[in-house]
């Protein structure tokens, strides 16, 4: 009897390989051709999954912001982590978050041409004021504005973010992660 | 006689074009032909100036930047304007700030593939760090940290243009602009 086949893992392990190769090589690179050869199907079983190459950006999207909120939530499950400082998970300081934000980049282009793309984007954008307004809350729950100071720190931790993507050299995990807490202490008014 | 052309002009002139496609429609639809078409030239002479795509794109960009670049300067000009207002106009608060936003996101993607495009990029940013640096140093002459400083607003910065473009439903001008002096009050310690 042939196994069982997952299709749900099927399709992520898919999304996966197509997030590594948009992310190496850029949108033009990664063809369906080239992800069915890296993961060793035919281009049928991959169109099967993702029936153009925009379906399968989308799909390596999600799986890009999918896995940094899965990692998040497993340093959040740790309460004693301070709430803060757990939000450098999204930041591109290992090899897995740079993935994501060069998945990111090659994404932008096209969701500012595409409404249900941008309407991807903004969901995952207002997703993370969320992590970041509920990690504020946690901080310091007497906070003035908390929404505007939310909405300062998601801009700051997109502009680190995207540096860091272009200048790797210049913007080590260290640096990152030192600009967002003295950039958090600003917030705070913690000097 | 014929008259004398200016090829600066023309060049200049034809990248604006291309910086027009680009923003409106994307890069793969800002074709050669398509620029030259909406220029009245023929390929051949687009091509003159534009050897490749690729180059075309690098123009766009530069035009854009220097753009953006001119009208910060005619705002510095005026002594008696707010220094950290005036970067307000790097911002994508008007059509044509809001164009070089979405030139910059088209270039994004194939900077993280190429060198020189890199180094375009990480130079630009570098001198929306020194102009930052500036205007802080400006406001507040006794200011602590202020590299530091100049960076988390250059993040900022970009994290809210980002939004914006994404997002100019939800980002009028004006919030851009109130999200701004917010954070610069932050920094600042204007409370």
């Amino acid at each position: 009897m042939p196994a069982a086949v997952n299709h749900d893992e099927k399709r992520e392990a898919i999304a996966r390989i197509a997030a590594d190769l948009i992310a190496q090589h850029g949108l033009d690179a990664a063809t369906i051709r080239q992800v069915a050869a890296t993961a060793g199907y035919s281009t049928t079983v991959v169109t099967h999954y993702f029936a153009s190459k925009r379906a399968m950006l989308l799909a390596a999207y999600r799986h890009a912001a999918e896995s940094t909120q899965r990692r998040f939530d497993a340093l959040a499950a740790d309460c004693s982590s301070d709430p803060l400082s757990r939000l450098e998970i999204l930041l591109p300081i290992d090899e897995e978050g740079r993935r994501a934000w060069r998945v990111y980049l090659q994404y932008w282009p096209l969701a500012d041409h595409d409404d249900e793309l941008a309407a991807e984007q903004r969901w995952w954008s207002s997703n993370g004021l969320s992590l970041i307004r509920a990690a504020l809350w946690q901080a310091c729950p007497e906070l003035e504005d908390i929404d505007g100071k939310a909405t300062i720190a998601l801009s700051a931790m997109l502009g680190i973010a995207i540096q860091a993507t272009f200048d790797p050299d210049g913007w080590p995990p260290n640096r990152q992660r030192e600009t967002w807490k003295t950039h958090c202490r600003l917030l705070l008014a913690r000097r």
